[in-house]
């Protein structure tokens, strides 16, 4: 039976923020990070999908994070699969401190992408592969990505996709929206300390050129982001939320 | 006697661009990571001098790649300060591909920064710590950074500074000013092969809010780019030369 796979990271300098703690895309971008190294371990990475025409693309994402980290905070990030169906497959991960505590847990739900047509393919094919990798007694350590509610933006902000907002999977990558989003809060919110969890849903791809318009809105303890591709469609939507 | 320190890195799919090969970012932010991993390594680091309300800032830089490395390619990095005086420190690097040919070089210079006063100190005083490290005999391996030629704009692009572009120094991080102008060249550099060599001179800091006047003109095969501050002096010049 397959078991979490457990991967240490250290928070060096340059993953940490003026604030001298990790930021939340270093974070992020970590457990992603390393929900590659279990898929290519696994045989089920980029790099062999790539074979045929097909790639990983991030649908949903939601973190929780009791705390930022600070630099050379020693982290150890268990991942494994948890479910899959036709559409979607559901990686989750948990973050330990060099105590030994739980400090932050995550899940991401992944689907398929044909790079040729742009479009999600069926994962019921990959059955005899994947599913010895499922632990599906082990269940998600926080709760499954929500949806974000409507933006009624009170703030917006424009940026065009450009070459270094592009990744190996030739549209914007992830952790880019992400950095838009936060390049929108008060300085204020991000210096908060405490416990925050983040939700993101990837809805539609943008691509290099693509016109982005971010929107965002403030309730409470709440930030709420749309970005939307083109003056057309959301591309993504965000909650932030500070516990 | 000292000599060079050697760090492995591994191109990982997250830091390749759409043409599947690492981009010039990440080379460059590798090598510099390794640059942090080895001042760290000697008690010279900036979370040493952070105690002294100093850091370490870049100044000037220069790397030279015969291609760039695609995924899982397996590099060595060696580093050794080559060189210091009263402004200026300067540390070398030669990088290595999993056959032991060398395919790159570079040579980087460093000032040290009051973080409180925000400017440059006399490096003089860290002479008993620092000379034992210095390898003045092992010469840098490519010509030491040279200075872009003035840039008379073909094109412009404003960007203003904002939190993911700012960095532990509370200014903007030296890849940030690389991602903005490789973001204005056309796609069809990008995509070159063949050898290039990176010219930086990091002259200003700019701070969250500022903004940034990309300006970029095309010489037969030099870049040149000329980062304005806030409308007034040059805060970053670079020349790329495909070679």
């Amino acid at each position: 039976m397959s078991t979490p796979t457990i991967y240490p990271i250290t928070i060096h300098e340059h993953d940490t923020d003026y604030t001298h703690r990790a930021s939340i895309s270093t974070i992020i971008g970590g457990v992603l990070n390393v929900a590659g190294f279990d898929a290519n371990a696994k045989g089920l990475g980029v790099s062999e999908l790539n074979k045929d025409a097909l790639t990983w693309v991030l649908s949903r994402f939601s973190i929780e994070l009791s705390y930022l980290p600070k630099v050379f905070d020693e982290l150890q990030i268990s991942t494994w699969i948890g479910d899959y169906n036709r559409l979607l497959s559901t990686r989750n991960f948990t973050i330990t401190d060099s105590s030994g505590s739980v400090m932050g847990g995550a899940v991401s739900q992944w689907c398929m992408l044909d790079t040729t047509l742009r479009r999600a393919v069926d994962l019921t094919p990959l059955h005899k592969n994947y599913s010895e990798f499922v632990l599906r007694d082990l269940p998600s350590p926080i709760d499954r990505p929500r949806k974000a509610p409507s933006c009624e933006a009170q703030f917006t902000h424009c940026h065009k996709a450009s070459y270094s907002d592009i990744d190996f999977n030739k549209h914007v990558n992830s952790l880019r929206y992400l950095d838009l989003m936060l390049d929108m809060l008060p300085l204020s919110l991000i210096e908060q300390s405490g416990a925050i969890r983040v939700d993101l849903q990837y809805i539609s791809e943008c691509i290099h050129g693509d016109l982005m318009t971010v929107n965002y809105t403030q309730q409470e303890n709440r930030a709420i982001f749309d970005i939307i591709r083109n003056g057309s469609a959301s591309a993504v939507k965000c909650m932030i939320e500070w516990l």
